[in-house]
Formats: structure tokens, sequence, C-alpha cells
């Protein structure tokens, strides 16, 4: 463990415990500042910082094309520690190549000596326009500053630093005694937002005072990350710079959650927690969003059959469009479920929209419930249940409509 | 064969041969007319007529659910031959069980009463709302004046009663001296439109007075179609009623053309020329489109790899929403390049745009040519490149921008 260095951080006080307003996470300290990245001066660079190495544990994006951040992050992560995470808003630094790589070394390693910790302790992750070089020279300049302003009360700033085009910040927090020991996880993330001419990026950055063996943290990442991050969809299309991040600093003093100890369970639980919140969060504020939709689909021969058929109604853009028109399209959803590899007999199926049947075992029944069925498509959030009978298995995606706002923020109208 | 019979279809005279203006193949009959499906009186009912059962060919969807008349023209057609097509639009006969099979049954049935032909010999095809029932006795009342209206020169009529949302008809024509024959194959498609709440369904059907062995003509069908229609994508969505239809009658005289002959060759490349030019109107009409984009993907490793990749940024709805704004946003379209299961490395591609590189050997070189770049994105059609550089194999998707029009149409707005 690499000692805590005096002088970094005048801000480097505890806030007042308690205070759920302001998420702080004993040991971890956070801010966010405008670097000039970004053309309109909204802030777009950040910095968590914990006190200690903290036991860190990461899920990337599976796109083959990966940003140059993740590419060293993912390398940096292997050696399970992690002290700070440097980000960066307004620029991917994706398909930039070894410049790419060069300039995101570069950044950490200033961090990094500013910290006075080792370059391989920092995490580095970017959002914004690919193909683009981050302009490391006016970045590198605002360094002492973003180190010096680091604040435990200051996730809000860092929340709003990753932002792109989300309308707003995204942050979580779970607080609960788990063998004797209070134990606190704060979370943020960044979603379905995007700087023109960009991808819509995924960031989400969590850290906890708990003690976790590096391996049960991955374990447990990986099984949260599945069902709730992984679980959500705006348009379908993968970034290449999507970053999970996790960190664990030991400060609440329990003996570490581990997958043989009971007490694992309450730590997952929470975990579990912030990540269905953050996830909701992100397609909640999807771009052009009107609605939030959960797709499920029960009684399927196996998780993945049910999965690959929720996303194939939860990507549908006829049903998604439907939803925005508020219309009990439950043509279109059938369809959308028949299109997958994986064979399903309509003869059988029930579909519900809230707790209202649309169809039973392969007959039209909605025309019984027509104005139920019509009042939920008109509410805020709500969900679409296909039954398909045929198995015990079941998964959800949760989606939003498709409106066109989505296409005008997308063809750079308010770019 | 069963014997033409006389006194069917008063008009069925010979048009005049070579005016292309009017599609006319010998031996085939058409007519159009409004049965009062749709609600805005517009044509709904169409029937197409051989003079003698004709050799058929058919390409169904894929989609597990499939319409009732799907499931019986499937059946019909494994004996090799179809004498007449029914077909409809405003609704679907989809997601209608026994009673939307009987529907079917029963229309093809008087149909094939008042043509003195065998029910089995009638294909049937529907189009427009799924979930709902035909109008079986609103419809049985006007096949009579259908089959009599029947003539060699309304293909028009037959091509304006399929349509939907379409916003033109779309139909093909080719004719070709083949050993010593004058060989004609017409066509008429309807594509990507739709009448609320319903799926965008795909109907092509295709008549020639070639004689063809009925397993070549499958062969070739499949072929065709598979490099084809199967080859253009508007939002990824597939229908419950997707048919295509080719018939051979065989008034040519020809030797039947077979897998074997030489002279296929030159029946062949008619008919592919034909799905091409159908495949291409379909697309131009999609809903909402304002731009025909054709991705290509080069030097992959395999053609499903190279397909595959292109269906993915072809999908992509922030690459379509980008080509609506007119915008070069590379950056879209590697990333959707990237999250298939098929590997790529971004360092070995190329991309252009028309024929403006964008990336060399993963280098961004677009700011060099950004002017004749952005030209081009104006342009009403263009082509898309990526170039893998990792094998030997291509493959092309044409597909359209995604514009907010779509999304009103399919939100309803226009119902």
């Amino acid at each position: 463990m690499i000692p805590v260095h005096a002088g970094v951080g005048k801000n480097l006080k505890n806030a007042v415990e308690g205070n759920i307003m302001k998420i702080v996470v004993p040991g971890f300290f956070f801010t966010g500042l405008s670097g000039g990245i970004k053309k309109d001066g909204k802030k777009d660079m950040g910095l968590m910082y914990s006190e200690v190495p903290a036991v860190a544990a990461g899920v990337f994006t599976r796109n083959w094309v990966k940003a140059a951040p993740v590419l060293l992050t993912k390398k940096r992560i292997q050696k399970g520690y992690i002290q700070a995470v440097l980000v960066n808003s307004g620029c991917a630094n994706a398909c930039t190549g070894k410049k790419g790589i060069d300039n995101a070394k570069r950044l950490s390693a200033e961090t990094a000596r500013i910290l006075k910790i080792s370059p391989d302790l920092i995490a580095v992750s970017s959002t914004g326009v690919i193909g683009e070089f981050l302009p490391v020279n006016k970045m590198s300049t605002q360094l002492p500053g973003l180190c010096h302003d680091l604040a435990q009360e200051k996730l809000e700033d860092f929340a709003q630093a990753i932002m792109t085009t989300d309308t707003v910040t995204k942050t979580a927090f779970r607080k609960k005694i788990i063998a004797g020991k209070k134990i606190i996880i704060g979370g943020v993330a960044k979603g379905a937002g995007m700087i023109n001419p960009s991808l819509a990026t995924m960031l989400v950055f969590m850290v906890t005072n708990a003690a976790v063996l590096p391996r049960t943290l991955q374990f447990l990442l990986d099984e949260g990350v599945k069902r709730s991050l992984n679980r959500i969809t705006i348009d379908g299309d993968t970034s290449t710079n999507d970053t999970v991040l996790l960190l664990a600093n030991g400060r609440a003093d329990n003996p570490p959650f581990s997958k043989k100890s009971g007490a694992t369970a309450g730590f997952k639980a929470m975990l579990f927690e912030i990540l269905a919140e953050l996830a909701q969060k992100i397609v909640q504020d999807g771009e052009g969003a009107t609605k939030l939709i959960e797709i499920k689909v029960k009684k399927a021969k196996s998780t993945e059959e049910a999965e690959i058929i929720a996303r194939s109604i939860a990507h549908s853009p006829l049903v998604k469009t439907a939803f925005y028109g508020e219309e009990v399209n439950w043509g279109r959803i059938i369809a959308a479920a028949g299109k997958t590899i994986f064979p399903i007999s309509f003869e059988k199926a029930d579909l519900f929209i809230g707790k209202i049947a649309l169809v039973r075992k392969g007959v039209n029944v909605a025309s019984h419930y027509e104005k139920q069925a019509q009042k939920i498509v008109t509410e805020r959030s709500f969900t679409v249940t296909l039954v398909l009978n045929q198995g015990t298995r079941e998964a959800s995606i949760l989606t939003t409509d498709l409106s066109p706002d989505y296409v005008t923020i997308n063809a750079g109208y308010k770019s």
C-alpha cells in the first residue's frame, strides 16, 4: 500500500457524514472543472482520488474498436489497485492510434506526479468526439488545479464534468451496517449523451469504503453489470469508450468481503441496488426519451432466449416509435419478438401492457381492455410482459421510446 | 396443366408488345381495386392471374410469427405450380389463428371458383394491420369484379392495390432474346410502408414468360434474393408477412432453363437485375428516407463477416441520423462496425465516403478532404466503403438515413 501523501488536495477534509444530499464515502475525494475541451465552457475534466490505493474492478466496452483510455485502464487495472481516475468529456480519444495512447499516458503521468503516486495507479477515461486528439497542452495546465481542488463532498462537480448531452447528473448512494461496520457505496454515471459527432458513451464510477478481496470485487461487478447496465438499451449502439469502475478502499475496516463470507450478501445487495438505480437514471435521461419502458420476457426456454427476445423488442424502431406515439401496438411487439434466432409460438403466448392482457394464448383480447391499455401507454413509465409459455426462464430489458428529438439531437441539430 | 378457361376476365386481351411504359408479360393478367379495407378508399385488393398454371418459386419471412397467408401460400407452393395471386393491403391477417387461415382459405376458394381453377393454385398475400381479421364478407363481394377486370396491361393497378404507406408504385421490367426466344420478366413490389398500427412489409411479385424447371426457378430466386432483397434494410425489423413470388408460365416456348443449360445465365442476369431494381426502389421509398446509402465492407475474412459488419453500420441509428444531418461522422461508422461478434482492427482499416478517404490504416485523414467529403454527404445517394484489410471477401447493404419523419410516420401521426 502506498501511504497517503500530505499536502495533496488542500480541500481534503471529511465532509459531514450522514448528509445524503452530498454523497460522501470516507477516503474518497472528487472534483471537476472546465478545462476548455468543450466549446461551451462547461465542466469537462474530472478527478476522483482515494487516499490509499483501492482494490479496483472494471468492466469495459465489448466494441472491437476500443478508445486509448480504455486500452490503458484495462491494462493498469490488471494489477488490482487504482488510486485515482482522471476523466474528460468533449473528446473520446478513440481511433487516435499510438498518439492517443501517448496522450493518455502523459496526462496520467502528470497527474501522478502532482498526487505523488505511481502512474500505474491512475485510471483514465474519456467521452466525446471520436477521431480527434486530446488537447493535451491545454489539459496539462489544468491538472494542478484539478488535484488541488479535490474534496470529499465534490462528487457533483465530478458528475458534471463527465456529462455530454446528459441533461442531469446521475448519482446513487447506499449505506448499511454490515457485520457491525458502516458500509457505504457511492456511484456516478453518464449515459446517453453525446457531443456531436460522436457516440453515446456510458461511464460509471463507483466507490466504497468496504474492504473487498480483488477477485470478489470483480466477480460482484461482473454479475451486477450483467443484471443492470447490460440490460438497458437506448439505441443498440455500443460505444468505443464504455467504462465501469468500482474502487474499494477498505476504510470501513471490515474483514474483507469474500465469495465465502456471509456478510458479502449485504454488500452485494447494496451494489446491485446502486447499479440498478444508475442504469435506470441513464435510460430515463436517454436522448429524446419521453418514456421509460421495461420489457419482460417470461417462461422462455433459457435466460439467453428471454434476453435476446426482450432485446429485440427493446431495439425495434417500430415498437419504440409506437410507444412515442402512445399507441397500443401489440402486433409490432410480437413481430419484433419473432425475428430472433429463437423460435416462438404465437399460439402459446400471452402479452401484457402493465397488468392488462392484450393477447392470451395467441388470441387477441386487446379489444376488451382497450381503454385501460390506452391509459397505460400514456404514462411516463410502464412494463410490457411477453409470456412465451415454452419454458421457465426470464429476463428483462429497460428501454425508451424513440422520438423525433432523438433524431434531431443525433443529426447534430442541437450541436 | 389445367387448361385456360374461356370467359374469365373479359379484358384478357394481349396488350401491345414492346410498350415498355406498360409492363406486359405474355399470358399474365392483373388488376386492382378498392374493396373498402382501407379507410381512405384507396385500392386495397389486387389479383394476378396466369392463363396456365405457372411454375412457382417463393421466399417468405423468416419471422417465427408468420401471417396466415404466408402459412397457406408456403404450403400451396410446395406442389410447384401457382396460377393466381390474391393480395390485399390494409390488413395483414397476422396473429389471427385458425380463423385467419380459414378466412384466407375462403377468399382463395371463392376466387378459384370464379376463375374456374383449383384453390390449391391460388397464392394469397396480405399486408397491413396485425391482429385484425380480414373483412371477408366485404372482400367476398369484390371478387367477381376483381376477376372480371383482369387485363394484361393492368400491373399498375395491381401495384397500387398492394401499397400501404409507399409513396410510389414500384415496378421493373426486362426483356432479352435468349437462345432465339424473347424472354420477359416483370416485377412489382411494395416496401417500407405501413398502415398504422402495423409492420413494414415487403411484398414482391414477379412473372416471366420463360419456361424454367421448378427447382431451377427456386434456386435462382433464392440466390437472387440473397443478393438483393436480403441486402436492404430500413429499420432492421422483419415483417410477419414478407413474401416474394416468381411465376414462370413457359409461354416463350424456350427449352426450359435448368441449372445445366448455358442459356440460364442470361435469364439469371435478367432476374437479378429486376430484383436489384426493386430492392433499390423499396429502399428509396423507405419511410421518411431522404437518402439512399450503400454500405460496402471489403477485404473481410468471410462474406458473412462482411455482411454482418455492413448490416451493423446500416442499422445504426447513430450512423443513420448523422446521414440525415449530412454530417461526415466517421467515428460512428467505425464504432458500429466494431460492435459485432467479428473482430476488426481499426489500425488496418481504410474508410471512404464516395471516393474520398476518411481513414487510412487507422489514421484519420478526413481533415485533408473535409470539403469534398462534406459535399458527398449532401447528395441524395452515396456509398460508404469500409476496407478491413483482413481478408478477401466483401458484401454490401443498401440503407437509408433516419429522419424525424420516420418517427412521426411510425408514431401514427400521419395515420
